[in-house]
């Protein structure tokens, strides 16, 4: 390393020439895949975005001018410019670096990131502070050609289209989010990036045409007929000129003095710019490049092959969804399986192989899959949506309105529920069962291995109503898979150990702590609580609950989620509502703080949900 | 009326010819007019699409095909049409019509709707559904320009542009939502509308491209130069087209003979089509026309005059908090005011008329302004956000992702919360505490009247953290206004009565039903409860709470919103965290179903809310 150790802040690069910072940009991969390679990490994203990270910085003053990331998992690079090469071995790992931008970690990280889609409504309102405080400077987002699936950047583009002060949108195009694209954007930017032509601005385009009088009218009625043709031939930013942005590209986004000389030339405009960048996600490393997708994020792996280190050989929650649908898909071919851009992220690929005609992969567009599941549903099919709990958070309103309201029988598959560990505080799945719940009619379960999941999503399919189901992020259990699969009864606990004196009931992958505390209580305490798999947090097992809350002296819930509003809280209402004490129930979940990244076992352990920290509560409160 | 009381079914309609179709409009204003001047209601829209659901349902054959009213307060047209004439006279009432679509109404009605900026989504479901099943048919949306300001038409266009089958959007372009509409799409719609020419379809364009050979090249080199002027001047769909959708119009939505010409041209196509459709709001009824902001939805008004009836001469929350906000405003100029398309009825727009510039409309689009005023927060601004309970239920992530989990200093004011009346389930704000007071660092709270909402306004933009504010439709009680207004100390509840026995511990709303109910216990009883106004529901008031917890026979927690996850809920988890019964705890909310629609007062009663069933409710829970 040359260069890179000797990097303390952006101001160290100004300097440097563009052969040096190809060197640099030399380090910063090597380094990248160094230290991904043993803390696993979004790696392919980073990969691509090491020259126009170069140019960003090279082109604009971090703090004073501000960049905003996109989803985020691409400002590693950024990070290693601003001041935090030093730690930078520490990504992912707890109580190190964020894999995302934070504003605590660094005054360049000028708004922190996780979900997608809402750098550019972030950069507007960084826009409008500086323009109310009177200042001159640039606010720069950087997204994804993906997370323009979205709807929110269409809001903020419309709401900040031919304003007359600066906003710099970067579109960073990969032609993929994690899965490829698909849909309408990815058609249109394969359409522009088709055009090698560099886009002039409106205002020379305007001069020019002054500059020749006469042929206005003639030109004008003749390009009248031609339009349809001519704007798909040769105006590749059309769209984002219609919301109001003046378009510049597309330019080669690994060419350093290409992007250098494009950002120059948009900085400190007066109105709202985007620029088109292509990049190639995994530039500069052999696997990622072959293979960007498994490299979009990526675990621990062998640097010389490029192969992953410790795949668990135990199926994930996430394979056994996807055969069951699979499965279920051939025997009733009303099931329809959406994904919101992660079909390989939630399982719905396997479907896919099988069923195409019946795989919608709507892209990041979280909300209109849920509508129009919502429609289908309506409509006689059987819809499954796939999607990560913390992302069916963007469409709680669908949910509610669209679904819930008509009784749509859609099923939601909430995969990497609970702690997700590395990814940290945007992507744990902890606020479901309190988002979902007060939902009139709404069904929330959650199976407490990947054997049970099976016979949910079964069972789900055949309520016949608004059904969530959520499961964890990464390998089940390792149990046997019963065939055939069953379908079970709405609103039922399973007992799993009738003991005595206290009752564990919890709730999806407590359940597997619930009976290792029992073992250590019946070994350190002399006796056999009772073991109970709650199933549903919504319709509760009423009769079975209220049962052994009347016969425990202590009643446990235990959930992988929020306190507040959660199961638990769901088991405090029972009780309430039949007029019995709770002051025997303890509650086992999280509390009120967001939970920040790092292993998923240590997070548990040290938000009390390991099987220790049951036992001790439960001594405790037995006293 | 000659022709509207025989129309059972839009069959009905179809042999008739245009003069009497323009007969059967006029009978249709009249029916509108005279119902909504008794019931209150969506005049100005309905008004305005008079003439386009008749072409609808003269060239479409629903229930076969299917018709998505985006929002769908302009759907009584549509009922009037489809079987409802009858019942009319019942809209907006308890056990009535519904005031928008409603499946279990008519098959007719496709999809319900509310909120808005759905239809598309729910039409692309359908669409998928008919095609899966391999029928042939028609999938229509009928969506407002204003509902184009959100993100999920982009989400739903961009998922279904460029398919080859059939799905038809009507642009209802009436140059404003609510209120005029803001930004890049209004602007766009400007332009597309100063364009008479009818636009022919990109196959016609191309077949005519075939037909001139050797203009091309030299064409596309000049075009090229001109794109820019080109297009604002010429393609005035291009944004559409961009999108994948064959763009048509713009039409005149009050001629009938071109509507359904334009419709009969699209009808059966196998692609996507946008048909631009120009509307007046407010269409033949003069104070409408003049007014179409007042009379978008109405309350009863007098037909010869136009003058609305019964306004309350109590100040409405909606415009003390606008008053209050422009105060504060005056003395701490960091005081940003934003509103999604709802400057009115939310009262944002006193606050822009004294401060223009640091008001911002950003259109529908909750998500968008969440974020964005999150970066203005935490770039030093102090964004009021003031969005119906029910919409805000749309920016739930962004709340949670970029406001909360960044802890910015968000202040979120929430009319409407509680029930609303007339417009029913979808425009009910039961469910902000639920989907609020599980977020890490949130605060929750609500005021017992108009004056205490000034203060806890002004308190919200001290905290320096997100908060929550929730308060209810319409008038205030009346109170009298103090004056300096006042900070409160943050999770500190105000004990308006010590009493003995009972305690009513009563958040909003509630707090002045609290007072009602103990003076009747106190005369039916002969004893003085203690009523509690808790102003927090999160942090709450743990030392009061736990004192009068324990102090009570009866703790009795009070609140216009649902059970699951509400405010008792959180009373329950802060005694069982204390390890006290709460076998006393009573909790007075709304149980796990949607209320319908009707006047508020009856809805409160059917739910218990009122004074006499909490009395009730204490009775037997004393025995």
């Amino acid at each position: 390393m040359q260069y890179l150790q000797n990097i303390k802040s952006p101001k160290d690069i100004k300097q440097m020439k563009v052969p040096e910072l190809k060197q640099l940009a030399q380090e910063i991969r090597q380094e990248l895949i160094q230290v991904v390679s043993q803390n696993g990490g979004h790696l392919a994203p980073n990969l691509g975005v090491v020259e126009l990270t170069l140019a960003l910085h090279m082109v604009f003053d971090t703090p004073d001018d501000k960049i905003v990331w996109d989803v985020g998992h691409q400002a590693y690079v950024h990070k290693l410019l601003t001041g935090r090469y030093e730690q930078f071995h520490t990504v992912r790992t707890h109580g190190g670096l964020s894999g995302f931008p934070k504003r605590s970690e660094s005054e360049h990280d000028a708004f922190g990131a996780g979900h997608s889609s809402t750098s550019i409504s972030a950069a507007v309102g960084l826009a409008k502070a500086r323009d109310l405080r009177g200042e001159k400077s640039n606010v720069i987002a950087v997204i994804g050609d993906g997370a323009l699936t979205g709807g929110m950047p269409y809001e903020a583009m419309l709401n900040a289209g031919n304003n007359k002060s600066n906003l710099i949108v970067i579109l960073n195009d990969n032609e993929m989010s994690i899965d490829p694209n698909v849909g309408g954007m990815a058609e249109y930017l394969s359409r522009a990036r088709s055009n090698p032509s560099y886009n002039k601005s409106k205002e020379e385009v305007e001069d020019l045409l002054k500059k020749i009088p006469a042929i206005g009218d003639k030109m004008l009625k003749a390009a009248d007929k031609l339009k349809d043709s001519l704007k798909y031939m040769l105006v590749p930013g059309v769209l984002f000129e219609e919301l109001g942005f003046s378009y510049y590209g597309p330019v080669n986004g690994h060419d350093l003095s290409a992007l250098m000389t494009v950002l120059e030339n948009v900085k400190n405009m007066n109105s709202p710019v985007l620029v088109h960048v292509v990049t190639r996600k995994g530039n500069g490393y052999g696997p990622a490049e072959k293979n960007p997708d498994l490299f979009h994020g990526v675990g621990a792996f062998d640097i010389a092959t490029g192969q992953v280190k410790n795949k668990s050989a135990v199926p994930t929650y996430t394979s056994v969804f996807g055969k069951t649908l699979t499965a279920l898909g051939k025997e009733d071919d009303r099931i329809v399986g959406i994904t919101a851009a992660m079909g390989k992220g939630t399982g719905i690929n396997l479907f896919q192989e099988q069923f195409p005609q019946r795989t919608i992969d709507v892209g990041i567009a979280e909300e209109h899959a849920v509508t129009m599941a919502a429609a289908m549903a309506l409509d006689g099919y059987k819809p499954v949506v796939a999607i990560y709990s913390t992302f069916l958070q963007r469409a709680y309103d669908q949910v509610l309105h669209d679904v819930a309201l008509q009784n749509a029988p859609v099923v939601f598959c909430l995969d990497r529920a609970g702690i997700v560990g590395d990814d940290g505080p945007t992507h744990h799945g902890l606020f479901d069962f309190s988002y979902l719940r007060h939902i009139p009619g709404m069904v929330c379960m959650a199976p407490k291995d990947e054997n049970e999941l099976r016979h949910m999503l079964n069972s789900a399919l055949k309520y016949n109503r608004p059904v969530s189901l959520r499961y964890p992020r990464g390998a089940g259990l390792g149990v046997s898979i019963e065939e055939p699969v069953q379908e079970l009864p709405l609103g039922k606990a399973e007992v799993l150990k009738q003991g005595s004196r206290v009752t564990l009931l919890a709730i999806g992958s407590m359940v597997e702590v619930a009976k290792q505390a029992a073992e250590k209580i019946e070994a350190e305490l002399g006796f056999a609580p009772t073991v109970i798999n709650a199933r549903f947090v919504k319709p509760l097992d009423e009769e079975t609950i209220l049962a052994h809350a009347e016969n425990s002296e202590l009643l446990v819930t235990m959930e992988e989620h929020m306190l507040e509003g959660g199961f638990g809280s769901a088991v405090l209402e029972l009780l309430n509502q039949n007029s019995m004490d709770s002051r025997r129930v303890v509650r086992i979940g999280i509390g009120d703080e967001f939970v920040p990244h790092g292993k998923t076992e240590l997070l548990k352990q040290l938000a009390g949900l390991d099987a220790d920290s049951v036992v001790a509560k439960v001594k405790e409160k037995l006293k």
